[in-house]
């Protein structure tokens, strides 16, 4: 495939023959700004457009009315720093030195250095390059936003903060987290999303001739769950920890609204991919009040290689180009937005190795068949293999985060059949547990295999 | 002694005569406001009239220029939970049934409810009884400051919590702990200690009239040093874990600054009793930035027996009637404050062992002779006494809440040669080490002995 004829295909549909120059990069002042808000322990039912009935998201619901809405879009990983490592890298978590979650303590390591992210490959294409809010894959130098391409960073390298002090209280010593660039900065009792608004809304406004990559990382609706009065207000109706994950959600989904408005008040929403996904699934932590979060008809959670770990709202938008309000059931993955995102911008990966993610653009634009014949995973001992409809799991993680012990450690599911696998089927398709044993032993030796990156 | 006699003292120098029924209790007009501000981990070196070069606290210092300033006030615990209880019940920690921290999380027992608290022995004198700020007593049925004689209570049940979220983030699961009275309230994003003073002078204008006791028992400057910008940013020349800590003790300050001017603005300052002090001594703990309070020139911290653990600034002030700008350097315990409290207020207490404290109302007024021989401890562990210059110390810890073990877990210090207990002379003065232990024993016997007070 063509990543260049492709990346045409993102021009809006009106300037198509007008401004590109088929054959070459066009010129860039047609290569799309990218937005990707990443929300954190988000589950697949909460959103409006995903069936909650008592949250209040309007504007991601008018995303996806707007643009395409996924249903079958998977996390890379069931844990924050290794779903983001894959979103920002195109890869497998393994594969970009991020199986689990790296530390969030003050000159930790995290992604290595060597990995290239999708900022560090739009950069020599023109894009200027931000990071707001949540990093989470490390501090040490080499590991940070800017040190991963990313012009401006404002935020916290921690894994959660509280949102209106920003500080990490995971355990001694806590830690004051909030950073321009490298440097800490004091917003004590300003509520965190509010500073992410503000951050992306400046990013917007000085960069709004394009082309730019603004990376939109909520803290939100992790733990603590936190939000100002005004919001809260809105939810007395519900019980107390819903009331409050119902106050993060509309807080965050006031965030997307300032921001696509503000897309539209530039007059660059028609020039401007936006994306919105979460990193995974809802979670059961007891700091996160128990499992008050929605993962659809999925089980398992956080964690968890079974569906409700993985399975996560993905919306794309951008009108004129993407269809509007259209749903996409093909399987797709985090890993794959960053060779959407440089078959975009007309950018190519240096090499066939560059990215374990497929191009996701003639799935979003002509509803192609999905780029992966199967998706697999492995995170802390478990290990996950999707091919069509079977789903099979191994040493999966139930609700409360136990492993599954017994006949079911090895777990085969009908996913047409039965989306909730709560039908161990391993004893009736032995040949299908075996290829799809086969496909993950494939997948996990070709990780292996596939050689580090050089320096971005 | 009569306490009645002393309690007219506490009236105003240019209202005797004229307003003191002799013999009798005094007309409630006559009894006099109690305002107590206590602070939270705050060393005997953290004040600008206790030495501190670094800090600004000039609205407890023109306290002590006011009033006067004891040097070697003695909290009754090295922690928390037990100092609140001896204060409030002007019992031992181990009198009044908490000898150590209570447990933080909601609906846990604390200080059983049997105890007397001095709200509680006030209210039938028609004092008006409020608390706000930190309880740390308990929030079982019982246990609650509206359970022990608060007509009101705004503030947190918890030991600590961050001063924007209100959040109690010791161990999972987190929880959110603002209250009115019983009732969870939200102020998120709110610097606690403006809620504090705000309350505080609430209570005030609506009981102006008086009598009135308030109980204002601040976060700070316990952990998390957190505080407004507006107030870091005066501090910025320090170093940043000392310029938090001392923008919180700025923050403190400027509360008791706008009770005190409350109090001249209802002209009810010469009809107040005001107290100042901190529970126990600076922390060295992890999750406080390490030791960055200031214990002076003693040895221990929070924890501790040793000085550093139990020597606390305290400073009383009713102009016109506690003599200006004198210290005292007499033994005294914050286990005296309930029954000096209820002495100002014209009550008695109703058996002569309601109190384990004494009275300090001769001390104040004419630099009497400590009412306490000697003072005598026990905490988790560590035993310790003292008597005159001497003070002896079983199995203390150090710094780092170690045990202090070989020769020096038996640890005699001459105090007036040797305030910062480095020279062990128990070796050199064993009959001083025997009357001590003898001291202790028949102290600690007493305790044990001691009825538990009937319903308050």
């Amino acid at each position: 495939m063509n990543d260049r004829i492709l990346s045409a295909l993102f021009v809006p549909l009106l300037a198509i023959g007008a401004n590109v120059a088929r054959g070459a990069e066009p010129p860039a002042a047609d290569r799309p700004n990218v937005v990707v808000f990443f929300t954190d322990d988000q589950g697949y039912g909460d959103l409006g457009c995903q069936g909650s009935t008592d949250l209040s998201t309007p504007n991601i619901d008018r995303m996806a009315a707007e643009g395409v809405r996924f249903t079958s879009w998977y996390s890379a990983a069931p844990v924050c720093s290794a779903s983001r490592a894959a979103m920002l890298t195109g890869r497998s978590p393994q594969g970009a030195g991020v199986p689990g979650n790296v530390s969030s303590y003050p000159g930790r390591p995290g992604m290595p250095p060597e990995q290239v992210t999708i900022a560090e490959r739009l950069k020599p294409l023109g894009y200027a390059t931000a990071a707001v809010g949540k990093w989470h894959l490390g501090s040490a130098p080499g590991a940070t936003p800017n040190d991963q391409g990313f012009d401006r960073f404002f935020g916290f390298y921690a894994g959660c903060v509280d949102n209106f002090s920003h500080t990490f209280y995971w355990d001694a010593p806590h830690v004051h987290d909030l950073r321009r660039d490298d440097q800490e900065v004091h917003e004590d009792g300003t509520y965190l999303t509010d500073i992410v608004t503000r951050e992306a809304l400046r990013f917007v406004d000085e960069n709004r001739a394009g082309p730019f990559f603004l990376y939109v990382a909520y803290n939100l609706p992790h733990y603590p769950l936190q939000a100002p009065q005004r919001i809260l207000k809105r939810f007395a109706h519900l019980p107390p920890s819903r009331a409050k994950y119902a106050a993060t959600l509309a807080a965050v989904d006031e965030s997307v609204g300032d921001v696509l408005a503000r897309l539209d008040e530039h007059k660059i929403s028609d020039r401007t991919l936006v994306v919105f996904l979460s990193d995974h699934g809802a979670t059961a932590e007891a700091r996160g009040d128990g499992p008050i979060g929605d993962n659809g008809p999925f089980r398992g959670r956080k964690f968890s290689l079974f569906e409700g770990g993985l399975r996560v709202p993905c919306i794309v938008r951008r009108p004129g180009v993407v269809p509007a309000g259209q749903t996409r059931d093909q399987l797709a993955c985090t890993s794959d937005l960053a060779p959407t995102f440089l078959a975009a911008a007309g950018g190519t990966p240096d090499s066939p190795t560059a990215f374990e993610g497929k191009d996701l653009t003639e799935v979003l634009l002509r509803d192609a068949p999905s780029p992966h014949a199967s998706l697999a995973w492995s995170s802390a001992g478990q290990d996950a293999v999707r091919e069509g409809r079977w789903k099979l799991v191994r040493n999966g993680r139930d609700d409360q985060n136990r492993p599954v012990v017994g006949p079911d450690a090895l777990f085969l599911a009908d996913l047409e059949a039965d989306p909730g696998e709560t039908r161990n089927l391993a004893a009736d398709h032995p040949e299908v547990v075996e290829r799809l044993s086969g496909l993950h032993a494939e997948w996990a030796k070709s990780v292996a295999e596939t050689p580090t990156p050089g320096p971005g």
